[in-house]
Parts: structure tokens; sequence; C-alpha cells
């Protein structure tokens, strides 16, 4: 192939934000996949606020290389096969990294259906659905009649969480910011109340909505909204630890929040963490789950396509400013 | 009865550390049980952490009132009985608070076992051994061959807790105070290893002895111990909130752990609370499981007696500052 590879690299770490000028963009020459990889072009790039969490240092996965291609995950569409269960055509999520183009390993990628909008496979069909599916359901455990508070709401999984948590029953309070995103999740995505973390102190807004407590607290976020949550939990409450991303763009905060470990005493609380690759046995049975909630319009799937490889940089900033509604994706093909 | 109660009241509630100021000691009329009460005689009270959270506010039971009798549990003994199921003689365990004599509603009171020593029921047969069994092995849930960590590890439940690890096949690291607590965990009670937290980093102390992680770590004290002990946590490890010492005494800390809720997604940890009374259903076998031990000399219990009903406000004050191994209490009767 002549046709040359566009990248996105990590020219340099950032120290504090993440800034347009901590990447660059280069041409390369077309990869060529050895005995047992793949050759694939990358249609939509997922953006998450793990890739600004990946430059932090090690957490689930190694830390990324500087002067390497940035790295991430794509929906992608195989154009040469080593491999021999993949052929020309299938569709897979690999880890491509920030490219139009890249030679993987087959061994681990599956072959996906051709659903309509193929968008879903990155959004409530992909890591994202089966993160707010597993997180809440099988690590925060909700009962109906409870209340679950979820913050991040307007975004990715937060919006799903929530959706999520009012088809099994529960009432449920999303935390986001602006009145334009609290107006959403509400009149949109049936939430019962919205808090806006820009608009007044998180704690006593929730101790308004909340008499009786949160039963679980989805956290996206970390930082001060984890401490307004924890402050309002009910005895036996779950907080279910997804992300941190207010503490992902940034030096690393001095402190963290109050409250622990003494309110996780008192109120009997269960924290946890979680990585949504730890439940993958039971994918499929989430999966078909997912999609009768889709089918039967229970379950809304925003998604914010921005278009060119060449945004790439400026679409995660954006994220990590809270910009975005919904999955955040780029197309590239 | 002619004879005068002796009461030790809360004068005033700390502003900051406790001292013998907050207390004042009073002199009143024998009380007299209503229906349904029983007068108990004081025999020791149990020192616990606990007595000074209660000072701080709300916790699993309501703030303390200045100018009444500073609240407390004893092993107590039935002077006379207005309930049906408890006759003079009877030992029980009540919230007496700190006085010689109280009438308590009997309602709730069960009969306890005469053992010998009669401490052992508020030792390994008390709460403080409950707490210990329950919380390692249902809420810590550690498998044979992992590593456990216990912070106030020559206190009461600390030393249990320890132990208990050991007699499940665990390898065992206690976190203490100064050479000679360390050095007795290790050779009398036959913990694997101890750091010294007055002698140094305990983050890198622990490092240096969990090079693959920490699997279960038993909080007594929050703060930097906590810290220190999350960030050297194993993936899938379990943190056991048992209370946070290092936080009652003195104003409310301005900040929490650092890693906090961070190192709890990308570890996926399980960081969980608890009190005692929630395990209650399971006492029985957990009683006779303790036994067992004690009986064959694999659990040993220490115990920290003081004379004197006027020296509680020292025991407690002395507790809190680190000074006691084992149970602590104060024989009254």
């Amino acid at each position: 192939m002549a046709a040359n590879n566009r990248q996105v690299i990590l020219a340099e770490k950032p120290q504090g934000k993440l800034t347009l000028a901590n990447f660059q963009f280069a041409e390369t020459e077309m990869p060529v996949p050895a005995e047992g990889e793949v050759l694939v072009k990358a249609l939509y790039v997922s953006l998450d606020a793990a890739n600004r969490a990946w430059m932090q240092g090690v957490t689930y996965r190694s830390a990324l290389e500087t002067g390497a291609v940035m790295a991430g995950g794509s929906l992608a569409e195989v154009v040469e096969s080593r491999a021999e269960h993949l052929a020309p055509g299938d569709l897979v999520f690999a880890e491509t990294g920030w490219q139009a183009y890249a030679a993987v390993p087959g061994k681990h990628l599956a072959k996906l259906p051709r659903v309509e909008p193929l968008t879903h496979l990155l959004s409530v069909y992909g890591v994202t659905g089966l993160t707010a599916y597993f997180g809440l359901l099988n690590v925060g455990q909700p009962k109906p009649g409870e209340t679950v508070v979820v913050s991040a709401a307007a975004g990715a999984v937060g919006s799903l969480v929530g959706q999520i948590a009012r088809i099994k029953g529960c009432r449920v309070i999303g935390i986001a910011g602006g009145a334009a995103k609290c107006g959403w999740i509400k009149d949109e995505l049936g939430f019962d109340e919205a808090v806006d973390y820009k608009a007044g102190d998180v704690r006593r807004q929730l101790r308004g909505l909340c008499p009786n407590g949160v039963d679980v607290y989805f956290d996206n976020v970390g930082g001060d909204v984890f401490e307004a949550a924890l402050f309002n939990m009910a005895n036996h409450g779950r907080i279910v630890c997804c992300g941190a991303v207010s503490q992902y763009d940034d030096v690393p905060p001095a402190h963290g929040p109050r409250g622990v470990p003494g309110l996780i005493v008192t109120k009997r609380l269960r924290v946890e963490g979680f990585v949504v690759m730890d439940f993958y046995a039971g994918r499929d049975a989430a999966l078909a789950e997912l999609r009768g909630w889709v089918e039967a319009g229970k379950l809304k799937v925003q998604e914010d396509v921005i278009d060119g490889l060449e945004n790439l940089p400026a679409a995660l900033i954006g994220l990590l400013a809270g910009e975005n509604r919904g999955k955040r994706m780029v197309r590239v093909g």
C-alpha cells in the first residue's frame, strides 16, 4: 500500500492541564501486520477520561510514553488479516492508538456485529455501556425504591447509569454542570432530580433532595463531589468508584476527601472500585439486556461524534472540561 | 439503700484534645429500677476509642450531652431485678455509663456465663473479640497465604485481628507505636512482621515488607496510616474500616487521605465499614470458635485493668495516647 498513515503523537506529558501543545501530528508508512496480527482501519476513536489518567502514571495499564502514538481504543475495520478468525471487513474494538491504521495482535479481538448505528458499538454496546451496567448493578446493587446519585450525569457513563437505575425502580438524582445539562437529564433522560454543581454547594443541595440519605452513589469524578456525596450517604450505602475525572487533568491533588474513613465506619458504607473487564464473563447477558432496553425505547443513547483525526487532541481536552453530552468519539475513516 | 452512687460526668465537650478538665465527679442517690428495669452494679467499665468519638457528634449512636453521666458500657452484676428473665447475681453487659450503679432497661440484656477470668467477657468474648472476628473474617475475607496488615496492632482489637489472621493461614504485619510494642506483637503474639510508625515512613516500610502488596488492611486509626496502607494495597485488596482513632482526639481533620477514590478504582479495592452489632446473628458460632482458640492456647488475650472509678478519665486519655496494650478496662466494684 502506498498511502501513508496519519498519527497523533504524545509529544510531552502534561505537567498541569492538558493542552494542544502536548500533542504532535505525524505521517508514517502504512504498518504491515506480522503473523497473527491484523491491519485495521480506525473508524471511530473512543474518547474517555481514562486517556488522561494514563498520562498520570501506572493505572490498570502501563503509563504512556512520550514520543509514541497516543493510546486509545477504536471501533475499527479489518483491512488485512493474518489471524485465522478474522477477515477483511470484520468490525473489531482494538487498541489502535490515535492513528488511522494500526497493526494489532488478532488474539484478543472479537468480531462485532454490524449494528445500526455502528457508533453504538462504542457507546451503549461498548465499554461505556458495560461500565454503567456492571458498575451500577453488580457493584452498587441498588434495590427498587432506593435513592441513586450519579456524578458526571450528562456524560457517557453517567447518562446510562441514571437511566438504568430508573429502569430498576430507583429514585435517581444526577449531578452535572450547568442548567442546560441538568435540564436535559431530567427532561430527556427521565432523572428525578438534578444537582448543578456550578450553582452552589453540592453537599447542601444533596441534603435537601435526599433527607433520608443516598443509598448508592456512582462516582465518576472524585474530589469535592465525592466528599459531598459521602457526607450524605445513608447507613449501609454503597459508593461505586468508577473514575475520578476531577483528579486527572492537573497535578495530583494534595489531599483526599474528608470523612474517610470515619464516615465509612459509622455509616457502614461499602466503597468499591472496579474495572469493567473483571465482569466480562457476564458480558453477553448484559449486552442482551441493554439491547432490549434500547429497542424498547427505555434507554436513550446520546452520542457526541466529532469529525477528523486532527481534532482528537481538542476533543479530549474538551471532554476533560465537561463540554460533551453523552459518549464522545472522533470519526477517523 | 442508703449508699450513694458515684458518677463521672462529662462536664464539657473537648474542643481539642481530651483532658481531665472535661470531667467532673458527682455523688447522687442510688437509682431505683422502674418496672422492666434492673439495677446493676458495674464491675468493669470498658474503655474504647469510641468513647471519644461519641463526643464528636452523631456516630452510630446519639452524641453525648454535657452535664450527663459519661457514656460507656460495663460488665455488670444484677443487684435488683424488675425484669422477668434476670435475677440478682446475674452477669450482663450493659450501657451503664461511667458510674458505680445504674438502672437500665432489662429488655436487651442477656445473661452472660461466668467465665474465668471474668474480664474475658469484656475482651475476647465481648464486643472487642467479636469486632476483631467479624471485621477480619466477614468483612475482610482473607484467604490463606494472603498478606494482612493491621494498625493499632498492640491494641485490644488489633492484637486479636493479627492472631486470628495467623490462625487462618495469613502472613501478618502489625503497625504499632514504639519498639516495645513492635517486639511484643512479634515475639509474644506471633505476628510475622511489625512496622513502628514512630520510627519512620509507614508507606515506605510497608512497601519493603509487602513487595506484592497488601491483600487485607484492617484499619483502626485512619489518617496518615490509612493513606500509607492504601498506597500499598494489592489489586482486589480489601480495607476493613473499624475505627479512626487518629481522628477522634482533636478537631476534625481538614482533609482526608490522598488516593481516594483514584487508587480504589485502579486497584479495584473494596473499602468497607462495619459495626459489630450488624453481625450478631452469628455471635454464638463466633464465640465458640474464639473460645476454642483461647483454650487451645492459639489466641493470647492481653488485658490492661486499671483500678478505681476515679481513674476512668485518665484511663481514656491514656488509651487515646496509645499507652495501653490489649484491652483496657477499669475495675469499679
